[in-house]
């Protein structure tokens, strides 16, 4: 059959949209967003429309598409110019309601090795010869900048380390954020490095293939991605809420970011609905609005104040747990960190839930 | 990162191969096939080696690239010779081990259609004003021509009809075989002419998305495929079973196709494992396999010999049925349909199983 | 561990419910209802909370407890008065909210087979040595009596026949209903007689195993059920939707009933969006707000409005169709047939959308 | 209908078995078993035979009937004699090949808490007042006594402690086992103590409701269960390995046992099926063979041998990894821990693989 270009959002069309659940926080909506995508103008191996099609499925707000500029291996069949392929992926968005940003892949050896430069105007002003004029010009464009993959093992095969060369591009207002998760690695030196420096962190999927082929969605697995805290949805909500450090990572099951976002998402996803206190006992009902999973284990506590030592809350659930205040205790706190909401190399979350007795 | 152009398969090596488990038939080995795929190259969204790859994950053992020759909606950005799509296909099968045959998609309104010619040596000498030329020189190469989705709504909007030029390219031997199934559609109408007029009988995907946002594997579908019936592993072997219609169609859970291959596909797939017969009753315990289906209904037969009235066996298991035999009958026929072995439209395969008391 | 008896709600709580959406119709709330189950009280293999957990996670409003009076495999082991299952699966409604009717299975041979009678105060009024007393004591009890898979092979191995039994038992108001679907098995005649007879029409899972080994819910499959068109949902709103005969059936991809209600769900469940209309062409965008799927065939028609051959509407999905107004004409009719809205033997829903040209 | 008690059987052969695919290791078969399992018999949720099908479905070989002895709230409506549960669940072997082993669970407050007592003769014995005397009764009876899930919240409420009383019991060889992981939990203290005292490790899933409520298989999960390294497929095997403790524990994705175990375990799932050397790199490809995963973490290592910081081994899949030998290195180590082949708390298997340039 003939299948026109926009084609693809005819099977789009046919397939259900997944909404992933999360909630927004205090004056913000929380957009879900991938700001490092490849397609087939560098060495990706799908067409850009895909880009958007795949995005809308899987219910993300916005995308970066972010081919290489140094890196075309497809270029003996693809002719075309830098930023092609925003182009095409913008066209799409008139069929799937996806907000869809410019950028361009700086694609250099370590050190600096690779960033992303997004919310460009243009691309070809960053095809140069020194990697320092490269950065430059995406400078003057105002774009943000940002170090991918910093512990990739093939430009970092021991350690993640920080270069002369990262700090130079620090001090020179040309890195902007890191990524804290890249794909299915997480790096935990790049996220004590976003909270010493004031990065703002990052998590992107770097996809290549088609999404299918790295995700496996019917095991309710998630691309690797960015929560961005707008103002509102749009281009310019997002490239604000990034200047000003507004995001957290998603990456696997983890939820990576500054204790304040991550315990308002904590707070907003979960709803106690319904307390009952019988003698000693407080059961406490709580929902789950989210697609988010909380895994909870006891910290220090008052032993008179007896509860679970670790508990998972799943997504899309109604829960009970039960509290007993022995010894005649009339209050308490029931202590936890959330360890996969981390908040610094391995640390999650601290919590505490207070109790009352009737 | 950086991907090389091979790195598919470096994707590809983490996923798990699906064997599609269906059993070689007497002098034949049955190969997996979709000789109707598009890329890049024309209007479809993924560059030629993920085709190798799907292919290879799903257990298909070939496919044929298939891009239009008239119509390619990339060409502004992708400019290439024709053929070119085979070219980056045949490379992938370094590193996956599928066979990829060279075709070309001769792509006309109503009458002739869409027609497929495969085992092409070039592509560039169908690249014709007349549609006559590009048949002519299709058979020239000795290629194996067949008719596209001949029920396509598009050309066909109320009616799969057969036009005088369909008989005009019959009868100059350009036309070998038809799509009985395309993608999701069966066409009854070209399974009668099939049968009428000695066609190979083809079942094909014309994919034009990544395989995975038109079929929902997790679910269990497969993609609309033909079973070949070769006498060696390789693209000789399919073209040689091909030209002599030693083919079957697997679209959805019906298998299409001649009386005696589909009943050699049943016979091979279900092996009798136990008879234990007690007094009237006789439990036949039998073993699917296969990962195909089978639906049973109960057709004519003595009313002594008592039995289900329809059953549906699926894939790998391992069942028990029962069979009575009343009123002091000594041995009796177990009549069935196999009603998605389709083998002329609306009519399964009628089969018999003795059983004798003990 | 100890695991109290309501535990099982504890797994429950941390389960995702699946809230099956199907539309309400004008004047009545949708109820999903199942009233035929089993439990290890009669030849089932769950304890009775089991069924009501179940049911909560599949998102269903109500099921009855019907275990057989006359077939108790389990009594040397289970010793408890009838009714008893019912009890304790009531108990179990305080932790998931489903109603549960208080049902029995009055298990003969044929004629006149085996029936359920529900909304019953006492079970044991109906153990009965003489079926025609069983049958007097249910109705004593105003109890709501529908005949039971009456195509079951056991009891007629070859058609599905009305019995003069039968005939008497309606005649005498002892048979209310009628199951049209039980399991995975689909009784075209039932549905004949219930539309002639004006029976109640029922599809229910008879389920006996845990559910999950008899469906597969990844796979998108749902139990056998009845729709319940239902003034409130209440035991006795269903009493008297069932009464009236305010039902379909769901079993499989097919929904059965009377034409006025699958007309109601198919516009409740369909929204058009948008109406793009360009020269001839007119393209409608529509959404399937609903878990229902819809099979849609061109039906006969103005060969000038050109339009799809077959269509199928998945779940949960917003589609365009475009349709042409081939010749100058102005206006006409998209018919087509949604065969899987089966509202007699082999014969789907016929349904019109009218287009106009600019 | 009617379904006799055999009957789950009849929809078990209409499911797809599941082949669990763990290698054996030199000398002995590796088989898949659950010593801890409940029936409605005490506060379990399905009949005895149930759980016969669920293990022949998943693939286990032999499963522990261990309802409790002091607990059994289903008592009113289920009069049986201890052991029943147990006879039932024999009776279906017939029907599924599945070991199945006479246990009860001596069910005490802490200390001691909860044993599980197997390959009795007889659970009347084991129904004391005293504790002290249940144990002594079950070693009379020559059973294997393991301490159930040491860490269960309930009865430790903070951490995982060792009560005098199990030193008593130790001493009076009445602790042969342990679990190590009990469901969804892992007890690191109980590894250590395993280790220390050489007690045999146990992983059960102490299942109560429908396995399918609690694992969810279509997102690849599976209950937790203990490899047991058997002479010979049998019930004598099995207590002959157990009690020369050749067992490791199943749980999650985690593999917890001794170094000998789990060295032998991965060394039999994985192939090198080709190493092809070119100038300083050396491709090995590699086939994991099993159902299990496998995550590597580099550890200490010649700088000079370059490759993997960290590398997930997916089940079945075919792998290619690169080795670099820098600065004309000729051979060297490839060192790395298996993180989640537990060999003691926190510890992972360590792990050398050699290689040598052309």
């Amino acid at each position: 059959m003939i299948v026109l270009t926009q084609s693809f959002f005819m099977n789009l069309a046919a397939q259900e949209r997944h909404e992933l659940k999360v909630p927004d926080i205090e004056g913000y909506k929380t957009l879900k967003c991938d700001f490092h995508i490849h397609t087939v103008f560098s060495d990706g191996l799908v067409w850009p429309s895909v880009r958007v099609g795949e995005a809308y499925l899987e219910g993300l707000d916005a995308i970066a598409i972010t081919d290489h500029i140094e890196y075309r291996p497809h270029k003996k069949d693809i002719d075309a110019k830098l930023g092609r392929s925003f182009e095409i992926a913008e066209q799409a968005t008139k069929e799937a309601d996806v907000l869809v940003i410019r950028g361009s892949e700086i694609t250099r050896s370590m050190p600096p090795g690779h960033f992303n430069a997004i919310f460009l105007a243009n691309n070809d002003s960053l095809d140069k010869k020194d990697w320092r004029d490269a950065f430059k010009a995406a400078k003057a464009q105002n774009a943000f900048i940002f170090w991918n993959h910093p512990g990739w093992a093939s430009q970092q095969p021991d350690s993640t380390k920080w270069w002369p060369e990262h700090t130079e591009l620090y001090n020179a207002g040309c890195m902007n954020g890191i990524e804290v998760a890249n794909g299915k690695e997480y790096y935990p030196e790049a996220l004590q490095w976003a909270l010493d420096k004031k990065l703002t962190m990052l998590g992107n999927s770097d996809i290549h293939v088609p999404i299918n082929n790295e995700y496996d969605f019917a095991k309710g697995e998630h691309r690797t991605m960015t929560f961005v805290f707008a103002k509102e949805r749009s281009i310019e909500g997002i490239r604000d809420a990034l200047l000003n450090r507004r995001t957290v990572v998603y990456a696997g099951n983890k939820i990576i970011g500054e204790r304040k976002y991550l315990k308002a998402l904590f707070e907003n996803a979960i709803e106690v609905t319904n307390v009952v206190k019988s003698g000693k006992n407080i059961k406490i009902t709580f929902k789950n609005k989210s697609d988010l999973t909380f895994e909870l284990l006891k910290t220090e506590h008052n032993p008179d104040v007896v509860y679970f030592r670790d508990y998972t809350i799943k997504p899309n659930t109604t829960e009970t747990v039960t509290v007993k205040l022995e010894n005649g205790t009339k209050e308490g706190n029931v202590n936890f960190e959330i360890t996969n909401l981390v908040v610094e190399p391995n640390h999650g979350l601290s919590y505490t839930y207070k109790v009352m007795a009737k």
